[in-house]
């Protein structure tokens, strides 16, 4: 009767509100269809691992192998009839059984046999985000290359450090690069390992997979091997290509938690990048530039705008995901052999996590592989605070002489005089006693050369590129 | 290039990993297709707006409300194309003056005149949720209706009240669902409240509105009235049914945040009930059943289960709506004229909690009105602890006459040689010499009865039903 | 045994962490006394209201309130003996009843009389914030009116408007201060309309009031009036000054969430405020400083720094509290009449999101009574794109002559020219016939000033300023 | 002026709103004198790492190492003065710088030698971790070894499986402490890691390490090692005993947001373990008990109740740490070379994340160490839906006669006829045609037995408990 109203037609999951997926590859392993496929991958394979065994006919595993294509399902009606059971498997098994038995009616008494719905839905969640991750390191690794290019390119181009909103002294583009790439460097390793360790789920209506082994007793009798349960559970790793579980995972979320927390960190790694991008492309710093491409950028009401959509891409990611994933977090407060609503909440929070971090991903590579730095500009900017950024500089030199309280004192009386005064630095300095007593001129001006003054800039870029990053996970 | 991968298809937005909107009326409000018409409805009501004022001709303002049909546009293009400038607008603009033109040129001239991206796609959105809540308030109302009905009819059905797990003191199932009621009523309220405020956006490029303003002027020339800026808000404001704006709140985020927290504040309320739905269903308590309906909450591996799937829908709503407008808050801090990223992050954290929300109110309506509680059940359990929910009764009858230390140390006494020994609290304590002096046997029975030991929650419920609701905002 | 490391001393609670509030009134009503003194408070309100109806000895009720003192009482113990019963009312209690034993023993008798822990933690919670959001309503008022000032000043001050991090059309300061303004005066309504409904909490053991009627009917027998609990809650409210209930909502927390959804309000609008302010004062744009006071926002490292530290400390408020907030809209979602926990969890979420709000508000105060805006940088800024920010005008002026594409395209080639040639926009337009055939020269030099394009920039200002807020909650 | 409020007395930071972790190892390593005395060893460390370089005299180290006492300095005055510089750190060298002076004028001019704020914090933070969740590590093992204990206690003590609120089909009880122990094993691995990686931070004003090296060379002139930096560094690292640096990470956030995924799963694994304990406990259920200790768990209203306090304070805090830690996830989203605001959000967050999960742990070990359940109870449970827990079985042993349709159909109807007429699910199963017909009335008894249906719980709970945890991170 509340149906009276009807399972209209829901329309397209296009992406219209979240642009950044639009089209990713992330994107493409993780549709309905995607998801209703990998469920069904998850059925073909556990009939396949149970005729490996001995306890499914061969025949049948074949025959609903063939069966397990997710074209022949209506999404929607699905999603209508999962509301009966809160989840869409028990409707999923009754139309692929019903699907099965069109070709082998024998056959179809071997579907979901022994199993549970959350064995299926697991294991196919965790499919679809194997799936859908391994593009995501692909462009990952193409964000650490192409930043590792910008990063050898531009060692020694100078360009301010900001700090607190304010230029603080002088950094190099090259180890600015070098930072956002071993950010996603770390990224992409949080994600590997994540990728690596997702598994099967088998478990059986509470966990103790007795269904499985009763319905294989029930066939094979007393020549049923004594560890047939972690058997079975390894044959479906293999026939799944997913790792093996240590225990039956209903409600013991690890490898939820674990994923979630690798794609937030990657999103919000790119949200990094993204930021500091947008910083770098304001009309009065125009230190980088997005990609040109034709159109791109182009407002709605402003012909001469050139808008950073790539880095509003993803910074868009950045702030949604870690969102999403909190609530994946607290989904590892799971009461009893399984929950009533909590694990419930989980899939849309982790598909919508995937793809979107697939999507800031999959744009941040497009962004890293085109930004143009300006390391003209860099260089202009630099002389805007008329030396300033090196008073530092300055005060070290001048402290074995001075004292550190009389060199900071003299600088900071300096830049406020040439401040007030409109003078540049170097010229207030030269004119000081103090300094003229210890520097030269010619030592003066080479001291306030913001260029000159980048540290170890270099020598953090090119052991950032050349050292390989340690395991992230050091073996205690 | 990175698009050669194409845009494939993503395929519909089914429900499948969200079952409890599934069918929902917020649901349907709430597609893309639904988002596209808001936000074409927005376009032709802005040019009727500009019509009413004589600044565009009302043949062009009829062209483009003729054309502004979403089943005309495609959303996957429209999202694809969205990446190139961060939004679908631009795009949509630009399909929509071909489809006016398309009719009519010269009235192609007016789409979108004056306008910027943001102002069509907030006004959309504002008219999606619009429409999306109004179903969610007239459910909210059925579970108000349902719960009151409830609470009236088991006024006087004692039951254990439960804190920290444990049975404390009698309450009544009637106090309980009053209390669920007030939570719903709460909800609706500020739900209510969001909705009303719900309003156009217009600002123009980047707040003041000159875009509108110049086009105008370029029209009308001089006899532009000096409040015409405030005279299109009006007119478009009446043309949508929307609120009207104080300000342009292109970067004030007032509305959005404003619907999230009721938004959150649904759907937690509404978890609350679920939760507590499900500890009364739990097989040892089964104090209230949901709903049965032929087919619903079976198990896909046990024949014999009836599973509360309606509370574990609601409950999953419970739990990731919050999640999502937690991210919509944090969206308030966004800089500048118009933000570059954050604005993009709220679009579909918006959407997925109002439809998400709109689906618990609509599964919640249908649990709370047909729930059976089991008043007998209900006192069964209520005996299962041997008068000791009534201990507290016991200890202020006998303060007077013994001081508090002492009646509470009888007490405890008294109930741990109960629990030892098996025995019934009324004979243990009718042995007791300091119960006797001061207590007949007949009024030591009577005081263990815990139905008769509910306090004001007769007059708690009555006063809860008929008292109407103070606005949940006191003038101060 | 595991005690034995012992209750070491934990040391103060200074606000190291979070300076954002070192000294805030907020912070002085939010410390562990202050919050022991809400709850002492409580119990004594609770003996008052319970003599004004008779049922407490009225010379008790004054012993009670006269021990109540917090200063008498150790947190530390008190923290580590609530370990034993999860919360610290247990103990308190029993430290209160020992204090007025010291003076009175009849009437240590009558302390927390019938009352539950729930209820004084809960009550004491809803004083120590009417205490603590009470200055913070005063902050922002000040902030109110401080950002009216800067906006009537500079209700012609142009600037640039930003979009996507650039330049877009022009806009004035003034209106940027009123958007600031209205998002506070947003803030300090929601603020004022939760403060304002902060109610007393009065169950008893289990939501019915049981207790407390039972030992008033043990002390006066039949005479007892029928209305007892609702008399005892309003006696309880006046006493204590907090708005009165409708239900007890020991498991029902709207007033919890109400208050978290303000205060996640108040913080991330000022946060708006900070990110906007730190726009400004970047070395690039410099538009805006901080207030200068000696020996603020110096650095350690760099003399020459005035770091906005105020908008820097507001800003770390505003990240943070929508964080604690989202935890405590999840904590509407608890079960049975009181919760094993999840009540518990919003003691410090809450805690902290107050006083760092009120921290964010009292800092934010300062910086509005102190920001310089600096309108010759505005006007400097806002010509580093040479006219570009006014080509959405001209493109509006062109329109009605050339049609919407062609002058579309005719501008986007000439910045394009003007760009790479590093000419004049004006001069590039000048040249073209088809902008000479509408334009004269005059004219052309008049549109290009971008200070002459802020569009209805000064009238929103002004209604902004003169027309009262309406209710934040429209009457529906 | 605004300080003439005043810097009034804070008070203590006891513990009153978060009793769990009112006497935990890891709050002693939390409070803000351990903070304090955190950064001071990384002021001396400093000075001792140039010293060890020849760049600082060892006197002047060693004097700095002597000075560097939490308990010479005021916490309040420092949070006060932190108001200045948005950190505490500038304040706290300056009086260190006094304090060192007092001793050896000549050693304070080493002070915090070209370094900056955020070194020194970060450092010292990342010190403070260590010490602080070293005692969570030991504490995590107290409960694997507890619950591993019960695992094996309890291998064959079936119970009833629960799902979705209802008995599914039978488990046993050291399966069930299994999986909690494995989850407990789980997140004791992350936390492992992320505390074995917390890295020392190095960067001086911008990241380049600039100021070190100039102080340096103004010493020790051309002598200075070409890789003097990364010499530094790696002092720096073994002097306070923290992992290395890759690159300076003042704003590549990876070490927090490490340590806060690893404290919500650990927080939030905790709270699976209380959720279920909290079920069991329930009144109807009554499968195990909290640990007893005299007075715990006592309620001020009801003399009766030893309510499971151990539990209730786990789960607060696995409420409350995921939502901390969001926040920290979203510092990653950090600008520039130092943020202004963003990271000064992390530092509260981060404290009271570490000190609620140690409180959590170390509560969590004392209820597994004293939990105690009941199999009696368990077992009477199991018989409460009279064998329907057990239909799976003959779900599973019936399909090979009667197809798979056919058995579920006759268990569904008898299942309906006993709970209908009250009867046992054995009787009306051995009326039945079908039935009689496959299986002897003995073997029917005995599959009907639920304890003799726990299918592989016991060979998990071996495998478990004998082969060792997988590296958390597989290697690729």
């Amino acid at each position: 009767m509340t149906h009276a109203a009807g399972p209209h037609d829901p329309g397209p999951d296009a992406g219209l509100l979240s642009p950044v997926r639009a089209g990713a590859p992330a994107e493409r392993e993780t549709t309905e269809k995607a998801w209703l496929q990998a469920m069904l991958d998850a059925e073909s394979a556990l009939a396949r691992a149970q005729a490996r065994l001995g306890t499914v006919p061969a025949r049948a595993a074949e025959a609903i192998t063939r069966a397990a294509r997710a074209d022949r399902f209506d999404p929607r009606a699905l999603a209508v009839r999962a509301r009966e059971s809160a989840n869409p498997v028990v409707a999923l098994v009754a139309e692929l059984t019903r699907a099965v038995a069109a070709e082998d009616a024998a056959a179809a008494e071997y579907v979901h046999r022994g199993s549970t719905s959350q064995d299926i839905l697991d294991t196919g969640t965790m499919l679809m985000c194997r799936r859908a991750v391994a593009p995501v390191l692909a462009d990952a690794d193409r964000i650490v290359t192409a930043l590792g290019r910008l990063a050898g390119r531009h060692r020694d181009t100078a360009m301010a450090g900001r700090t607190l909103a304010l230029h603080a002294v002088p950094t190099t583009f090259g180890l600015k690069a070098a930072g956002w790439r071993e950010l996603v460097a770390d990224a992409r390793d949080r994600l590997a390992r994540a990728h690596a360790g997702l598994p099967v789920s088998l478990g059986g209506a509470a966990g103790t997979l007795a269904g499985y082994l009763e319905h294989a007793r029930a066939g094979a009798g007393e020549d049923l091997p004594d560890d047939y349960a972690a058997l079975l559970a390894a044959a479906f790793a293999e026939e799944t290509g997913l790792a093996g579980q240590r225990l039956p995972w209903h409600s013991l979320r690890t490898p939820v938690a674990d994923l979630a927390a690798a794609l937030a960190f990657t999103a919000a790694a790119l949200g990094k990048f993204a930021v500091d991008v947008q910083v770098l492309v304001r009309t009065e710093i125009a230190e980088a530039g997005e990609p040109a491409v034709a159109g791109r950028g182009s407002s709605s009401a402003m012909p001469h705008k050139r808008n950073p959509v790539l880095s509003t891409l993803v910074r868009s990611a950045a702030l949604q995901v870690p969102a999403l994933t909190a609530g994946l977090t607290q989904c590892l407060i799971t009461e009893d052999e399984r929950s009533a609503g909590v694990w419930h909440a989980e899939w849309l929070l982790l598909r919508e996590a995937v793809r979107l971090t697939g999507g800031a991903v999959w744009t941040a590579a497009e962004l890293a592989e085109g930004l143009t730095p300006d390391p003209e500009r860099m260089r202009a900017n630099l002389a805007l605070t008329a030396s300033a950024v090196v008073t530092e500089r300055l005060a070290a030199v001048l402290t074995p002489h001075l004292g550190r309280a009389r060199a900071r004192e003299l600088l900071s009386e300096a830049a406020r005089t040439a401040d007030a005064k409109g003078l540049d630095l170097g010229r207030v300095l030269g004119a000081e006693p103090d300094v003229r007593a210890h520097l030269t001129a010619r030592r003066l001006t080479s001291l306030l050369d913001p260029t000159a003054y980048t540290g170890a800039a270099d020598a953090l870029v090119n052991r950032s590129l050349t050292v390989p990053a340690p395991p992230a996970s050091p073996q205690e």
